[in-house]
């Protein structure tokens, strides 16, 4: 058993988190913190909550999560390396759910627009999708066991749906580089996060869609990096998997193959939650149905989340909604050398709260998918 | 004034024509259709249409419908030609919403797996998208003044959303046509039709959305035909402005330039109504982002329909419920010498009903506009 | 031609009137305003609303809009009355859509909690709900034409739909008003205004529902004071219709009948815009269903906005979406001696800008549904 | 462990006991039937439900389930009737979610004016609603063990959200019976069940709300049967708990007290699931607000499901969606003698699969709660 605090637990990934971990057979949630709303019984914010322990919010410093094994950010970006340095130096495994961490520097400097708060922690970072980097993960924990600082940046949503729908071929080296993977992809609007907006109130959202972030939305650099963790290594290549894993991580080396470039839109969608990447991928000259099919089978044959669906099934994403689970659709056969790969999570399962759980579980040692299992509702 | 008839007045496009020609000062409706609910009373099957006239669905032989001036054929796709031979016979100037007067003969049997009952017919219609094939319409003005049968197949929703978004780059040749035509589009749940079915069902649609129709959905032949109608031509092109718009049309002749290849995915999506085209671009060499803008805002310099936002602003579909309009923002700059061009419309309205009241306005000498005017709810 | 300004045109209930008055055709909108958004293009706020005239908000004391000969007032309660004096005393017309001149002083005063910043207005002020109130507003007109001041207080939205369902039972004397008239209503979230705030955010109103505003909403006061002026009169009687419409208004008489009591509890739906008002009625003892029904039949005999459905009916929100219209089922022989009526309109249409609308047409002589006719859409 | 057959698997009440019990600790989900898919894998009906156990519906008839401990039945009311016997003579016990085997005969037949299958059956039923009639659902298990045949016939959704919201007040003797119980409830689309129809088609259900099943819906004497178990008992009075659920059981002797009317108006409201009921009851002359409040804390004390939240506060029915729980806020200080009660269910869960699951661990004697907990989604 070990304990852990949700910083940040207003938001919509932190509401997740509580239901998660409240469910959790080992992890025991003991702080659940919002500056915003200190003091504040959880469920006056969140009625269906009522009856969590503990009840009530406390502020982001509050000391009994320096006293916790595991900490949980799930603090807006730029916000999660402000508790970082604290948490870890306390001991605590820091788990983050912003974009803080996640990135190489020179990357999360440029599309943040900031310096970094404690690059040194970042260079110690592993990057947390676990289907990409798993290796990276197990080696935190072998590293939280030996006392060492724990510190793991997750996927965004987005970027682990894009790269659960196009690792498998860039690892199998099925896809011509010279091409752009397109992305485009449909979000239900929690993936605006819970402040209230002009654009997330019900009366302009509900009834309509809108593509966004138009031209170059900041989460393609996210994308790129993650691709470029599943391109197929030269003999002698010992990149680490993740690059800002380690001390180490000497970063891409100079041989590294063509770093992939992805072409991203988002659209929003009047569902609360919910997420589809439509992925476009124009195969290399020796792909072909079968192959590209394996590869995704192969890939995922022993993931407990990631399910390859039948050939001609597209998912639909109430079928994961509530839960860790991806869902892919393979058309390898598209006009022109083209395939499409469609992925379907849930943005604050698989693409935030969930995904953050399965690190946890794997830095903790725990099984992969202890307190994430159980089906979607079916309507 | 111009007397009319809807033949299939019980589906959503029919239900939107009847609302759009109850208020239209020059049509005058005399005949609604339907077999399925005949002698039914229109307010029974639509309340919000208490109150029209006619009131009651007559049976699709209605002979009322032989004295009109104009039938809009509302039925599905292959029941379309079986009730334009005898309207076009009693002089009545058809407009048939269904696929079967759109495509080039042997494209449509193709697509359609069915032989074309009327062929004769086929070859003197026009295809029906104002915007790309203005001249084929008022030609058949012309026709229509001169005695000689009227028949337009009007565009379908998803080829017109992608066509407006597309054709003016290829036309001022702005497109590399080695590279398909990405077109990632999202429809509301009324696309699907009036007819109840697992997949249209609240518990279903609700909350959810999902890619379908891969690997190659039927409409993307209809999308290569329109958009080969916007190629730029050789000098000494004779082609006519459409295919299959005059009994001497010779067709796409030898010295055609490639045919565009389009790669089109569409997403279900919870709204009523409502369709966003994300098309994806490949540059050509001489193009640049203002000439790619320019291109746009000539094409649609004088459409009282289609507007082009400006930089950096996507179309929001609720914007053009309701309407017969067209949004367009243009993002000539993406990564790798892409561009993106996203055209939202009602699907009900530029769609299917819209469309076809411009056509019909077109081939009666009225003005464009007249009974489409009118802004969409802000909310 | 009257030319018009609307004060408070960023909410939902200004954005609707822009709407509605852009395509009035005696209506000449020419001032829209806005604090918070002055200077801003309409279209921004509203993309919808693109190409309207005037396209950019100006601020609340544009003298503009004292050279109008109509004002509406669109901006919340207790901000009417701010405004109201300066374009009253500029000899403007002004329509108020906020509670501030709809209620007599000491109703108002208690249920806003607030002391009036001018009750000499409010005591000139006509009560604005046509079919309950027609003489005071025809009277309006005759004032406007001699040069009086000018001011309606518009009925609010639930208050309307309650009225139009319980007001022809009442004044027909079928009603038993020793039992409260039980008012269960349901409306979309446009009812809860523009500013964004957790409860009308997407996430929180969508796949959920909510009684709220209990024990005691601040509507149910102007219920009871509607429904007393539909209350059967004693010979004698010479209260005016409308108790604050005149300045000799000597209030509810002495001898006027028990006021009816209203338990009113509103629920929240996710949909934009629409509003069912289900009202329970205990009969009194010379009622029958058929008096019951007939008592609807002839209020509403000469409407152009309200409909008796027939027998066994229950309108259905969206039937009148988009429009000034009210539908109404009767259900007169209900268990133990209760009748139920179900009123249906668009809160943002019948229930405010709409019914602005009206109330300005009769005021300045045009015809009462001018701009206000067209069917809503089907789906 | 308990081995389980669902006779109805297909509908949508059926995926949701599929769901729950493929969790359950205690039951061993063994076949799930369906005669319209019989043959077809689960997951083509409900992609969701990928995974389950057994993934294949086999027919109605399907011998296996008689080798079972305990059958649910979701089949259509009348339908369930037709399986009752053989699953009883084979000694399942039989948990009805249908109308069939909640009601007394004579009421049944009038209700669903059909002659009843099996009124011995009937005779011996007893009433599956747990907070209202425990000690009938204690007896069942009782007879279970005994070998004596086991059937309960689980309330509807409406009646359990009514129930829930009235009877503890009814139970404490502080409701005036000369009125009725007006309920007002509203419905997610679910409620209408699977079969696709034009009435709960997406575009006929989204974006509008209704009341229907005026004047006189059939689950008002199933209402008021529940409610009259809950009146208190004069001395003397030995009727037991509930009328139908001993063979001996003598129904409401000449004695009993006035049957509480009830005035029942649903409304359909566009989520997929989710139940309000709001229940206006007139007080009697000793209540007052802090009896009536203890009333329910009383009777809900020891509930695992129901909880009744803190005065002024009323629940949002996402709050209990996806779960077995109700919740009640309580207003008892309303105009002119009036309480309200409102009452959230989930209609599928606490209204249909969570209750039936919830009655059949009772009579195995199972923990009341099993398979049941787990907080609903924040959003």
């Amino acid at each position: 058993m070990a304990t852990a605090a949700i910083i940040g637990g207003a938001g919509y990934a932190g509401a997740e988190l509580i239901r998660l971990l409240d469910r959790h057979p080992s992890f025991d949630l003991r702080v659940v913190t919002s500056d915003a709303d200190a003091g504040m019984p959880v469920a006056d914010v969140y009625p269906a909550l009522e009856g969590i322990v503990p009840d009530t919010f406390s502020p982001h410093d509050d000391p009994a999560a320096l006293e916790c094994d595991a900490a949980f950010l799930a603090v807006p970006h730029t916000a999660g390396m402000k508790h970082a340095r604290r948490l870890v130096e306390a001991g605590v495994a820091v788990i983050d759910l912003s974009a803080d961490f996640r990135l190489p520097l020179e990357t999360y400097e440029a599309a943040y627009r900031t310096a970094h708060a404690c690059p040194d922690l970042l260079a110690q970072a592993a990057f947390g999708q676990p289907e990409l980097n798993r290796d990276a993960l197990d080696e935190m924990h072998d590293r939280r066991i030996a006392g060492f600082p724990v510190i793991v940046g997750c996927a965004g949503c987005f970027p682990t749906a894009v790269a659960l729908a196009a690792a498998p071929a860039l690892r199998a080296g099925l896809i011509d580089l010279a091409f752009p993977v397109i992305a485009d992809c449909l979000s239900g609007v929690s993936g605006a996060g819970r402040k209230p907006t002009a654009r997330t109130s019900f009366c302009t959202a509900n009834e309509s869609m809108e593509a966004y972030g138009l031209p170059r939305h900041r989460h393609e650099p996210e994308m790129e990096m993650e691709l470029s963790l599943a391109l197929p290594r030269d003999p002698g290549d010992d990149r680490p998997g993740c690059p800002p894993s380690r001390v180490d991580a000497p970063g891409l080396s100079a041989s590294a193959p063509k770093t992939p470039q992805v072409m991203f839109t988002p659209h929003l969608v009047p569902v609360s939650r919910g997420m589809i990447a439509t992925v476009h991928l124009r195969l290399g000259s020796h792909a072909d149905p079968a192959r590209f099919r394996r590869a995704y089978e192969d890939a995922y044959a022993s993931s407990p989340f990631v399910r390859v669906l039948k050939e001609g099934a597209s998912p639909r994403s109430s079928s994961v909604m509530g839960t860790n689970d991806a869902r892919i659709g393979l058309f390898p056969d598209r006009k022109d050398g083209w395939a499409t790969a469609v992925c379907a999570i849930d943005n604050l399962g698989k693409g935030a709260a969930g995904q953050a759980v399965q690190v946890a579980n794997i830095v903790f040692g725990f099984d992969e998918s202890e307190g994430l299992l159980g089906l979607a509702r079916a309507l």
